[in-house]
Formats: C-alpha cells, sequence, structure tokens
C-alpha cells in the first residue's frame, strides 16, 4: 500500500484523525496522520519537511511526539472498537533514537500487545471505569529501527 | 524576572535562539523560546496555547520536544562558551509525566551538572574531538514538578 493512500479509511481511523485535528493543533503542524490499524496495532505517518533539524533529518522532539501519540491513538481506537471511552493521560515514556530518519515520510507502529495485558486492559476498565496499559512502538525500515519507544499509558474516568 | 521578558538577551542565548528558528522549525510553531543560561543551566519556554492538547492542558510530545531541545541547548551553549561547537545528537531520553501543565506558558530548566560530568565533557571534547553527557531536565512550579526528563546527548565531529 503506497503510504499516500488515504481511500477508504477505516472509520475509527477517520475519527481518531478529527480527534487529534481538532483538540491536539500541534499535530496538524507536524502533519501527523493516522495511517492505519489492524484492530490492535495502530500505525501513524509523519513527513520529514515540517520536522526537519539542522542535520536534515527529523527532530528528536517530533519523533516522540510521533510515538507518543501513536501509543495515545492505540488506547482511543482499543477504548472506541469495543464502545469504550475514556481520559487517556500518557504517564511516563522512554525512548531510543538509533540513526537518523531522512526519509521524506515515515511510520511509527505500535508493536504487537501480549494477550494477557489487553486482556487485563479491558478488565480493569470494565470493572472499575479506569484502566492502564504499556505499549511499545517503534520507527523502522527493513534494516531495522530508527526509534524504539515504550510508554505507559493510563485511562482515567 | 517576568517570563515575557526578552530585553538584553545573552548573546549566547539569541545565537541558540536563532539557530532553532534557522534549522528546526517546528520549535517555532511550538513557541518554543531560549529563556535563561547561567553559564550550565538553561531553561526554555513554551506557550500552552499552540501545545494544548484535548484537556486544554499541554500535550505530552510538546512537553518531552521542549525538554529534549533544552538539553540539546544546554549541549550547544557548554560548548559554544567555550569557543567548541559540533554535532550535537540525543542518544536516547526517559520522562515522566506527574500532572498536567495548564499554565499559559512554562519553562523547563536544565538541572544542575555534576561538577565531575562537566569536567569529562570537556576532556573528551578537546581531546576526542566528541565527548558526550547525561542531562536531567524539569518542568515545575512552586508545589513541585509537572514533568522530569532524563536525555542522553553525545557530540560528534
Amino acid at each position: 500500500m503506497p503510504i499516500v493512500s488515504v481511500a477508504k479509511m477505516d472509520p475509527l481511523l477517520e475519527k481518531l484523525q478529527a480527534t487529534l485535528q481538532r483538540e491536539m493543533p500541534i499535530t496538524t503542524a507536524m502533519g501527523i496522520q493516522a495511517h492505519d490499524w489492524d484492530g490492535q496495532r495502530l500505525s501513524m505517518r509523519m513527513p520529514l519537511e515540517p520536522n526537519r533539524n539542522h542535520q536534515y533529518s527529523a527532530f528528536a522532539g517530533s519523533l516522540n511526539a510521533l510515538c507518543t501519540i501513536t501509543g495515545w491513538g492505540t488506547v482511543f481506537l482499543l477504548l472506541e472498537s469495543r464502545g469504550m471511552s475514556g481520559n487517556i493521560v500518557i504517564r511516563r515514556s522512554s525512548i531510543r533514537y538509533f540513526r537518523p530518519v531522512r526519509t521524506p515520510q515515515f511510520i511509527a507502529q505500535g508493536l504487537p500487545i501480549d494477550t494477557e495485558a489487553l486482556a487485563y486492559f479491558y478488565e480493569l476498565q470494565e470493572f472499575k471505569g479506569k484502566t492502564k496499559i504499556d505499549l511499545a512502538v517503534e520507527i523502522a525500515d527493513a534494516e531495522g529501527p530508527y526509534v524504539t519507544f515504550s510508554g505507559s499509558y493510563v485511562v482515567q474516568e
């Protein structure tokens, strides 16, 4: 699939994209776009140009923002896909930058979520109305990761 | 000192600000401004409005970008203040978000650098032409930290 394709977007992805555009304006300045959702793994894309740095590679802060919002969006879609909602907040994260990102567009993708962790996430939300989950995200190409990210998210009432 | 004061800016701070505006355009969209430099500790400020999220508090990705650039700028100024320069790159970072930032403007400030770590930073740069340093940054008010950040930076030839 060409990475500029946005035809026939998943309605859930469309809702995520509209939410970001409406409620987090800096993601529009960064050109962050919802890209794909397979029911558990979200990918989001970013263009280099507005996020370039002194080396004409992507600014670390923009790469972190892309990963942070990919994790946030994953929690948003995990909830929405079960008809749930809540106030999603990131508590902490860590990130490693392995090599500069210089492609005109690049994609951050959520890594697979452990089955038990996912069940626990939904169980807490259903029975307590608040929950939490740790998510890993990476920006990678065929040669391996550019960036690996891990974030801890909570959902509040 | 009122946080909107930019009169009589330190020439090193001015150089940092000009470098960011010229070479990292997204920092201008975020409204990031060099604020103060005491020879070792850099502070940079950010307005809430362009960085607001769905809760009308600051987007975590913007807070991370502010801390990332405060660490980057600290290395830039540590080098510049000794007439040195190099390609400054962040390798990894971790961040904790304790409570939402809702003030119209806020400041990230570098924490004091260990004397031996600083001496080692300059020694490596002088004798090897490349160096590294770990830096801590926080966004805080009188009640304590909103955000604590730790980043590992390297300077390459």
